[in-house]
């Protein structure tokens, strides 16, 4: 492998509030998973993101996700698949709408949070996630959990799926992360995290926090962008990755 | 004239609060202005109509509105340009998004209530949403109050504009509505709006509510859907003009 | 016993949307609860349920519900400790503030929905909520599902609490509600209500969905006001127990 | 004039998203705008910077506003007289609850952005706020513009008011503030803000966009809280204002 691409959740303020610095993350990733308005991103925002994304030839993805604003969709909830199905839809939609406006296109969805974990592992809000893409553009990729469940539903219901793993997060031996609620789930410093994602371009494992090697085949690095060290993080690891020779070249090709 | 549309605005439930007899109109409109999230309709309730309105082949359009779900998008705002642009972005692609998964598709925008009112006059707002308009579809047709401003800025714009009349509304002189707030701004017999559209139909014209007799020409007919008459107002509107030998057929072939 | 406590859910609507008939309630019942704007309810229309509450000398109680207004509060989350906490809070503050303009006073707390059910069985979520209601005035009653554990729990924190049973809601033979998602749990005929209710009165016990007859002491009968036939069973429930020398009786004496 | 009040805006944050530096601005000023959720502020960060404000002795207000959190509340709306005054008391309500639990009390009321703007000339919208603040609590003080209308409407309706100076934004000649879209309404400066504040104490004056020295008094002045130099400005300004003997002190005793 000599190329890997780097995603980051883009597009997260709301209103007045703004999340992260998306125009130097856009200086760094090749994807960007950019919010749909339900757990955060409102259309203003988010169209002007979408637009520099489109400048710099940084393809998009739609980040849906619980609608749960003020718990950034980072609580878990039980929607009927009736509504999961629609939310899913409706924010594909929306952010397909305000992708043509900004001159590019909507090329793969990215749940997000707790929505994200759920359906990991969850086969009946997979199956709706995976109902509601399909029902609006089947053509689009789904990225998922490296190694988790989710990954063969997709692909057995005829979606592309690109499998992604977690440069600043504990894995746990049975490849699963580590809950951010518990102490070591979040790796701060740029260097181990470089270290980490090296090894899985190069060894497709990492080292799980109780010290287990771990298979993890991903063809996307996610990077998170709403931490204070996160273009330190995403600048250093992309030098170290160049330094090996592997650049970073986003999975699809921009329509 | 032989034929002419008629609409109503439907999807205007939320969650488990319903209004209107959706099904009923869809049994008798030739066009549904479906909510799209932001004054009205939740995306499972959204999904639900376009699906019915599929089946029986009522052609769709975005009913987009201003951002106030309590106050059912009929209290003024003054969005900026930047905001009112991506919000009817964001809401036209989230219809069209749940309509492709209905199997039909979205023809035309109708704006909601004090979004609706202030665009008709006022020239910036009118330039936002057809800008958003334009950004998204530039084939969506836009339907507006018969004589005002907002026509002729949409069609210099190159957009489609079909203009419509307010069956159970009073008409001011200057053929501008008379305001919810004042006495006698809604009829509410079922006969008299009938023979009010009939004479709209017949003689391009209405009587305004001082008695004088206006010109009105429109291409489509309002008909509430929210109101406990509104299906027998429906009904006996759609007979009085089959008796009369005007048909009901929607200003768009569905595609 | 010669009397007992009737309560409904009230004050459910939001903006242009009503929900059942809550003047013809208010004319039955003698503990209203009052949705509080996180579930329903809207503060204009909160105010007016509330005014006609204290003109009728019904007591009022806060119906505190999870943050999730299109899914009605109906659907499981996991707010924090520290979230749930603040959000008992100030649904109840609002509340009260309202309760003053309108001439009345909050007496107790009955929380909503996924929220009620949950916190019956879960100690953390139910922790939370006595500390919220304990942290904003520990004079408030909690009404809570009789025979669950968290009527101890809440005694236990020195809280009064009123057990409530469900008039039409079928019972498991564990003392707990019959999920609303099977067939048979919820008891739509007036005269089965109010005989089931007679009973529970009289001997203290319920015959649950399997046959089984269990012990079910309550100081309250809830009765649901968002159904077509509410208005039906609440006075065929009155006047049922009436017959048989109940009559109906807050728990609280109105301040 | 030995002694005026600083107050300032905080609270802001909603969710996932902070605003300003509640902490620091908690060690200068001495009344806390705290805001109620409407157009910004969930429960649990209210229930947050409430604590600090109570451990610090710094008095509170709620800072209620339109219920529009996309725009932050700083866009013109028309509510309806029973929407504004229930979401005035809703808002206090809430506020009170938190408080109490945070061992503090609301002492005053500062509507936010496009009320407070509103308001201050708009005899209906003020005239409903005042009504709200009546019902939930007559002995809360109104903090409102120098000089506008609202302050001797408000008066006449028996309420206490206390007038407040922008300490960082231009005046016009007719004491109105200069608009936020206009170049030069914000000062940046923090000598400068010192200076016209110093001014104001002393003199009672302060000098208008227009060059014009126009008289200004007022019992509070305001300092916004979510500019990069808020905390700057407020120091400067409280460091000033001491060198010249006049100390920063709130109008209201802490009950």
């Amino acid at each position: 492998m000599t190329s890997i691409d780097l995603n980051s959740d883009l597009g997260e303020g709301f209103g007045p509030w703004p999340m992260g610095d998306d125009n130097a993350m856009l200086g760094i990733v090749t994807s960007a998973n950019i919010a749909c308005g339900f757990h955060a991103g409102d259309p203003a925002g988010i169209l002007k993101v979408l637009k520099v994304a489109a400048e710099r030839g940084v393809v998009v993805g739609a980040h849906v996700g619980y609608r749960d604003l003020v718990g950034f969709g980072r609580r878990n909830m039980d929607p009927s698949s009736e509504e999961l199905v629609a939310d899913t839809i409706y924010q594909i939609g929306a952010i397909k709408g305000l992708a043509k406006a900004a001159g590019t296109t909507v090329r793969y969805v990215k749940p997000h949070g707790a929505l994200y974990n759920t359906i990991a592992y969850d086969a009946r809000q997979a199956a709706d996630v995976i109902t509601g893409i399909k029902a609006v553009d089947p053509q689009l990729i789904l990225m998922a959990l490296a190694g988790a469940p989710i990954v063969e539903q997709a692909r057995a219901a005829e979606l592309t799926v690109v499998c992604e793993a977690f440069a600043d997060r504990a894995y746990n031996a049975d490849g699963s992360l580590v809950s951010r609620r518990l102490p070591g789930s979040v790796i701060h410093n740029p260097a181990e995290v470089a270290a980490r994602m090296l090894r899985m371009v190069n060894e497709q494992s990492i080292v799980a926090i109780d010290g287990t090697v771990i298979p993890l085949e991903a063809q996307s690095i996610c990077i998170h962008g709403d931490t204070a060290t996160a273009v330190a993080i995403a600048s250093t690891l992309r030098d170290t990755l160049a330094a090996r020779g592997v650049t970073l070249k986003s999975f699809a090709h921009h329509g």
